[in-house]
């Protein structure tokens, strides 16, 4: 255990990238911690990193080089080995904003990861400077002030083809899966820590690899996820799904689409999972058609739509 | 009744004018509808007329004039009326901002009044439309994001004396009240609705006349409370009493010191009043030292500071 | 203005009286005042009256008489001589436990309503007296805790007629209304006071009289509604539709079928009416068709279930 | 890392067992699962093994055995190798009920401590069944309704000699210290998560040792925490501290004292740490004077006080 220390930080491509800048500035609140070329490092204020998101101006949408941060620099050898001995490496480079050497691999389904140790914690200037010294940066409140990059879910043709990968090679624990009536499986949650989920994989409805299916800000409280929905409702930011609540992995959810095309979801709450031999929920394909936790039918375009759009 | 519809707007002087509208635009979320020379006119997203506080910069802190919207035309003269016949009118003035003629007056404490029924309803500029219809403003979530003006707290040498002047001479109703063990009244809560406070008249430990405790502004759950505490304390507001429910109308609440020195309320919650004949409660000397609702025992400053200061 | 105060207390009819009952004690959380042959009377700890419910055993599901409150003793003179001048008028009765002389009419669409003054207000016995001197009962936190009755929506043939009849005789303002593009109405939300809605009227889908669309009882903040559908769902309560944000009103929701098939909601939220000559917002059917606040679809079951059912 | 996976369950020993029982069942809202004797075996909704709390029926207070399991059969024999190197084993037990072999200890302050691996996971009956699947037990919503065992704070005579047991011996991560101006440790805040604190060293200002400050019950929420204080203070529950936030660890609390005299903590938030590499946060005597989060000055009782008294 304890290979991997969190997931993080992600880039995403955006088609256009001044609206998107704005969406993740004015209404997720997040702060620019820095600019280079079509680049912009995107920080929440509870990040301890420098930055946890790369917004890249882009001809396309979807997500670009996911990051894993390793427990150690042993650790970091040892999953470079195992990677390697998996046959998805890709080799050393040199890391990114305040982030030392990473190993590029890909997951089987073939987006790009970077495994790294090495990173800079966030040093706020003064008008960021918060007054309490465990936390790293100041809390403005502006728009839904996304406190930090929380989960990421990406598509796959073969769910658990990558689950495996992620569980055997990268050292995630499973906490939730579904498992549909002919035996094939349509997502997986995994974590590194206690938090119900930091990386999921569901089924890519058009059989497509390396898509996007959403990046998850958190925010403390529910109400902040209402809140939120207040806010985008009035910005006319397209709300995918209304905040409810999840049946896997009991978080509340709010969905849209910021201006790219890319889904992003404002989340809190999630079950904790303290017991160290936790058995994996597995959901059936019946126990799905539910809806979420109170009841509330999935939208259909949560199953088909990933970026880059199909 | 309902001789009068609600309190408000109201005027506040400060002697460091630009910081004080910083602290309301920036920190309380509030809107600039209009500024005429030393005056800024500003709005909270929920504020139905177009502005809910004048700001003043001037030379000294408190309240100026405090506005009381009558119910209608004919509740208007009745009031001025009985004013008159009080002997505490002044004559009428030719309004403010978006305000038709209002009629001037004194408490017997000798805050300034005006009292008025024309008035213009907000009509929000494109950028600050909200979706839906049945909202004056847009929500933008900016800082606290407060969403209008809730109620004043005034100071009063004779607590009792403005009290029953304001049952019954302008209508109000007396929901709760502290009376001493000398006899004397230390506070009055009175409200035009079914809102448990709109005008509330503490004693004034200086014994001097017209000055100010408070100006509370609402937003809707305790969360917003809690979090307008973290975005004060990282932005160098000073707290004066940190959130907690009052004993007395149970209010949540949050106070702190806007840069002019005028102490101001974030506030939710509180009862409801549905009886027509509902008794009006009476707290004693010896309730009132068991604190706040939760035991919280009221800072000293809260029952001496008021502005402008002595 | 000010002629009624406000509405309740409500009977309700079941058809499984044993499980209704426990339904509004234990999930619910209210308290049992008194019990009267196939009636039992219920309060929540909010309410100032002994009842706010009366439950009865019957063979059939629905509404029976829906209380008013008059303002004075002088105000239900005026408002009995207004109905009975509108033909709708059938007596006085004795009035019910606790409440003194109520007059018996029926609206237009033939549901009982019953006018009245004089009530007894709560004496908790010592087990359920609260702490505060300004609360009714104590906070036992049972199930959902309910605070009181907040609002009833009552099913008619034609809307209008109804909501005219509550507007002209009985002395309703009215806040909110849907029309359709046939010019027909669709919905009309009425209030006594400044809170969003007391009295709602929408379509019945049937074309049937008489009907119950909804009773709705308050808790203070939106948690408490999502913590109700976690209380329901474990519960096996029905939930037609999950807790979030209504476009009319503003209302927070969370709608069930309690055992004996009535739909009951949990409310918190609703905008404040502060202006004496707010204008009626009109939504229109295309407007109706975005769904609730953030978007989320109406569950068909909604337009077109009542009790007692077709 | 990882050597240990969680803390508790945990003993505590009241000398009014009746009274202390109808506390954790009626107003904290944990679930009885079993009884021997003077102990009773209680449950909050959300723990996943049986029982997290053993109320002892005793002729004095304070806490029992802690205990920590193991993160795995080996990491529990390597911890059992490093505490009997430390000098502070005493051997092998039997268990507990739903609990496997269990080895013995001391910490230098001489609180008794059980470490194992094997328990047994719950297994609900009907009337307790959740609906999700993923949930331990139902949410009846009794009471506070405490989800489960959080975190224990324990007092010392030396602080810094107990930390660094933990941290060396155990295992535990240090992630708050307070560190007074004469060098001597005030406090110790450590975790085996990402979760801010799970057991806590405080310093005992008598001088005493074996006691216990306080155990920690979490609910998800904010809200949750207020709506406890609203039913401790109508049921008579002593409030020593008002809910509120803390400067360390971020925690919201609310504190008082059960009726056997043991202090208790309802609790949410707090920070999650991410970072492998966190620096210990070091809190100076002088930043402790500013008070809690939000400038809320700690009661005298707090740092006094603690079980068994004095």
């Amino acid at each position: 255990m304890s290979e991997i220390a969190h997931l993080g930080p992600v880039e995403m491509f955006t088609p256009r990238g001044d609206e998107s800048l704005a969406f993740f500035v004015d209404i997720m609140g997040m702060e620019i911690e820095a600019q280079k070329g079509p680049a912009t490092y995107l920080r929440g204020w509870g990040d301890y990193q420098r930055w946890s998101l790369k917004l890249i101006a882009s001809d396309t949408s979807g997500m670009g080089v996911l990051g894993i941060r390793a427990w150690s620099p042993a650790a970091l050898e040892r999953r470079v080995a195992a990677i390697e001995a998996a046959g998805l490496g890709e080799g050393w480079a040199g890391g990114d904003l305040g982030r030392g050497p990473s190993y590029r691999f890909r997951d089987p389904d073939g987006h790009r990861f970077e495994l790294y140790y090495e990173c800079e914690r966030y040093d706020p200037p003064d008008h960021l400077r918060p007054a309490l010294k465990n936390v790293p940066g100041r809390y403005t409140g502006r728009g839904c002030a996304i406190k930090r990059l929380d989960h990421v879910n990406i598509l796959a043709a073969d769910v658990r083809a990558n689950r495996e990968f992620c569980v055997d090679t990268l050292g995630y624990r499973l906490y939730e899966r579904i498992e549909l009536n002919d035996g094939s499986e349509a997502g997986a949650w995994m974590s590194a820590s206690i938090a119900a989920h930091e990386l999921i994989y569901t089924r890519d409805a058009r059989g497509l690899t390396g898509r996007l299916h959403h990046l998850a800000f958190w925010v403390d409280t529910r109400e902040e996820c209402l809140r939120a929905a207040d806010i985008w409702l009035d910005a006319g930011i397209e709300i995918e799904a209304a905040p409810s609540k999840h049946a896997i992995a009991q978080g509340f959810f709010l969905y849209g689409i910021e201006p790219g095309g890319n889904r992003v979801e404002v989340t809190t709450g999630g079950r904790f999972v303290y017991a160290p031999d936790e058995p994996c929920v597995v959901w059936t394909e019946e126990e799905r058609k539910k809806g979420q936790a109170w009841g509330v039918k999935t939208v259909e375009s949560f199953h088909t739509y990933g970026t880059p759009p199909a």
